[in-house]
């Protein structure tokens, strides 16, 4: 399942930003599932990853190696995640960097490496290896569509984004693909995105430009509350546009909306694809004294089971939503003062029931695939979104069954 | 579903504490849904109550009733939980301890109210007014069974414990009983424990007594992680074996000793009754430099929906249960040093699975009903233990069809 429809917008090829497919075969014979990225020497390299304590061995040598500002070429493998694999998970992922520089004719550290799929599998190097001239081959500038599907575990969808913006009479592209359905999948170590423009930023700029999107979207996401021992999310600016963008002008204004847009797709095509998703949840929470305030309310709204079933049944059951507002931790909480609405219906006022609710425009709200849950504190000027989906019977079949 | 054998001790009566139970036909004709308890002036009475904000009327009541100190009688219907009431609920609440009062001849301010049942709909005084004398002249100390049936809503089971101790050389009973099958149900307000003893213990060390061992056993258990608007648990002492109690006597010790098990076995009964459940969950994190510490790791992995139904499929699914030690917010985590054992078989060491581990080690303990996930951090001294059930198909089909 999967909510909403399922189409992709023209995905805008990025000038310098090259993409290769091929197969390794690591969990289906013929299936593509190694993906390597090359970019000139003068991009920029910006990432965000994951802050999960158990991260994994690629994970570890992707960080160190964007430090070195020296970076060429991004390889991500599904089907393994290369994480809970000790000492050997990182020769392992130090093996494949090297053996994709020897042919490149860079250094090992030049290269960023990403694995998703099962975690506690040995990484079967060799298989990966020996995919990557027939990646090399393939490398493109039109290939983000094939790309989104290469890094696909078990989504059912491919997610991707793309945008055209116009700088001083000239065009910039963006363009992103994501994968990801559950913050970990069963066995999987989950989420990833890359995104890449053909403007010339600097990379310290670059990454406070990612630093901030991913707070707003990937950051904002949840389907079930875990956080993946592999998450990361990539952002490459190759310059060749030849289109440089400086910190506060009015093409930096331009570039960052644009931006912030593709990131806030790629991440909320990762809720639509949540596993056993039936519903689009966006909670809203707004007038708090501070964002973390906010943000407890509205992921203790997104993490209630008995919230999320109440959804899966179409259920407006505003007892439920109360009751996490209740116990979100929130000290002084004025009960008679917040507002809760479903959608533009307002479900709570004055502690209780708003006196205006019918179970009718409750039952219109729910009813719809995409939901909003929108909390009104009236305590101060903090406002914060997240994005969740239902918790089905499917959710439990697709985590319950997947290792059988 | 419900996780054992569904066994009741027997239970003693509590000299000097009276139980009537009536049918208000508050939900169903007939279902006895109205309890009554009574004990003597001299009693010590001692409670503990939830922390959500929303918590209901009834809550409010009886916390101020509790702090006059002169409490007589309490009164617990089932079927609505006059929660998110407003003021209504609590003109509504005082007028049935009023009722009470009248008939007993005492004042409204010596009965605390206790509410269990649907949220937001007004509290059905006139019927349960209406069932207060057959449960006043239903009062007799051999009611205890009786009256776990009647303060149960979606429970499977009635939950009672009782023990008696000899005090030197007298017989001293404590007896409880509880119900509560989820932290809050579908739109049901929940976890209701009462315990009463014939000993006579001053009040103000019967409550120190009562929320130290509500610490170790009703705040300890989860279900949804979602704490109702009306949880309460109250203990009485009404003093009538004629033994005294004091503070750091050899009988103290006894009595903490026995009145602990008792609300651990009340506590741990609704694990085993929780909503859908096929597993009795033991998760266990030792050697954490704090207590804290060890509640974060406990809880994030009690809360996983990917570890509940990995149990659910009895399924040893040991990188699930690492992601949850890793994200849960431990700084300095030194992975290498921690281990995690199913039951007695160590499933992660030295960051990575086990060498010794194998599948059919870690398939033997899931496949038990009772499961123990065992955290040793090798930080500090701190232990904690809190007790869980899986996530089943079957609970999200009764909070998402409960309405229905």
């Amino acid at each position: 399942m999967a909510v909403g429809p399922d189409t992709l917008p023209t995905l805008h090829p990025v000038a310098g930003f090259k993409i290769g497919i091929a197969s390794a075969g690591i969990k289906k014979p013929g299936r593509r599932d190694v993906v390597v990225m090359e970019f000139p020497e003068s991009a920029s390299v910006a990432g965000v990853f994951t802050k999960n304590a158990f991260c994994a061995a690629p994970v570890h040598l992707a960080k160190a190696n964007m430090a070195t500002g020296q970076v060429r070429y991004l390889v991500t493998n599904t089907g393994n995640a290369n994480a809970g694999t000790g000492e050997q998970g990182m020769a392992d992922a130090k093996a494949v960097c090297a053996e994709l520089a020897q042919r490149a004719g860079i250094a090992a550290t030049q290269v960023m490496p990403y694995s998703t799929g099962v975690i506690g599998e040995p990484l079967p190097v060799d298989k990966i290896v020996g995919a990557l001239d027939a990646a090399l081959a393939d490398l493109k500038e039109d290939n983000w569509l094939d790309a989104a599907w290469g890094i696909m575990t078990t989504d059912t969808r491919a997610k991707a984004a793309s945008e055209q913006i116009d700088v001083d009479g000239k065009t910039i592209t963006i363009t992103g693909i994501s994968k990801g359905a559950g913050m970990i999948m069963p066995n999987m170590a989950t989420m990833l995105g890359y995104v890449a423009t053909d403007a010339e930023i600097d990379q310290v700029l670059l990454q406070s430009w990612m630093s901030a999107a991913t707070e707003r979207s990937f950051n904002r996401i949840t389907v079930d509350g875990d956080t993946s021992t592999n998450d990361s999310c990539t952002l490459v600016a190759t310059g060749a546009s030849g289109v440089r963008i400086e910190a506060d002008s009015a093409a930096a204004t331009a570039f960052v909306e644009a931006f912030n847009r593709i990131m806030l797709q790629l991440a909320q095509l990762i809720v639509r694809d949540g596993e056993g998703a039936t519903k689009f949840v966006e909670i809203r929470v707004d007038s708090a004294e501070t964002s973390k305030e906010a943000l407890d309310v509205a992921y203790t709204i997104a993490h209630s089971p008995l919230v999320k079933t109440a959804l899966f049944a179409s259920d407006p059951n505003w007892g439920r939503i109360l009751a996490c507002v209740g116990r979100a931790g929130i000290e002084n909480l004025d009960l008679d003062a917040l507002q809760i609405y479903l959608g533009d219906v307002c479900i709570v006022e004055k502690g209780g029931r708003a006196a205006s609710y019918t179970e009718e425009q409750g039952q219109a709200v729910m009813n719809e695939e995409d939901i909003l849950i929108h909390v009104v504190l009236n305590r101060g000027s903090a406002s914060e979104t997240v994005w969740t989906t239902d918790l089905s019977k499917e959710y439990v079949s697709i985590n319950a069954d997947y290792r059988s």
